[in-house]
């Protein structure tokens, strides 16, 4: 029996009916039967400040433990402001506080992500691989799933329905992701 | 007499003593009399949640009043794993909330920045310079204050000192701002 990965799946938007929390769930439909699925809720993880990092609050010290028992770790992000959102960001520099402890350090990731705009988030995916590349995180370079125009996507259930040329690169992505675990 | 003009600085680090905060404070030695420096301290500012922006945190609609007043913002930033905090990128972000609502837009804004380790913020910097453009930010290109091993450059009494060369930079950066509104 080929060995159990566990992906966790972390959004960059908090909204509760965010779009990214919904393309996160879609990466069920591609996992094979060793490999498991969860999504982290970060929300209550708080602005860093270093006044406050002895001890770590307890929320953060549950974040960095979930983001260490994982294989691979999917991020999800819109793009705010020509970048990914600060509070991704700030989840992340969390994840290498306190200093030495770097909770993500060699961890495969992949990157997706989905906007109402048209830019597919790409301006984003560059930051955020850029900073997932400093923390010594494995982010293959492709494929890129890119979602533009997310607002249109949805049925009259309200269930993302991606075109088909992404449901493809996220199929890949998903595999591409495992075999470098 | 000239038109006053209001300066404001922001600060990527959270920290008390933070080396970047003691930055700003030094703008004040290269002021013109018609110029005045006001630290913004956002710190109570939460993380950015899209179901939380209506209505608008107080401390929010406070700290955007603030750039709001001001005629050019200062930021000094720290390198917080190969960009700008997430904290301070967070804290834009509330600034363009809720859509429509761009309180920086048209600003003449500084970037400069200290960092104990030996890259000067460059790459912070440069992320901050992309997401400022995207925002209608006007940033000079240059001068670039850039301040490397910055826990050695205190005194006895614990005044920063910088060293001659980024002290004749940041003068110019100021003027360059107030020529800038």
């Amino acid at each position: 029996m080929s060995k159990s990965i566990k992906i966790i799946g972390i959004s960059g938007s908090l909204r509760e009916d965010s779009v990214n929390k919904k393309l996160l769930e879609r990466a069920e439909d591609f996992l094979p039967e060793n490999a498991s699925f969860e999504y982290v809720d970060y929300k209550q993880v708080p602005v860093f400040n270093e006044d406050e990092e002895n001890p770590l609050p307890e929320v953060v010290a549950n974040f960095k433990e979930k983001v260490e028992s994982a294989d691979i770790v999917l991020f999800a992000t819109p793009q705010y402001n020509g970048s990914f959102p600060g509070v991704l960001k700030n989840g992340i520099d969390w994840l290498t506080r306190p200093g030495g402890n770097n909770s993500i350090s060699g961890k495969v990731a992949g990157i997706v992500g989905a906007t109402p705009g048209n830019s597919g988030t790409i301006q984003a995916q560059l930051h955020l691989r850029e900073v997932l590349s400093h923390l010594n995180v494995h982010v293959p370079p492709q494929p890129r799933v890119l979602v533009s125009s997310a607002g249109d996507l949805f049925d009259e259930h309200d269930n993302l329905v991606l075109p088909e040329a992404e449901v493809n690169r996220y199929e890949k992505l998903i595999s591409k992701l495992i075999e470098l675990v």
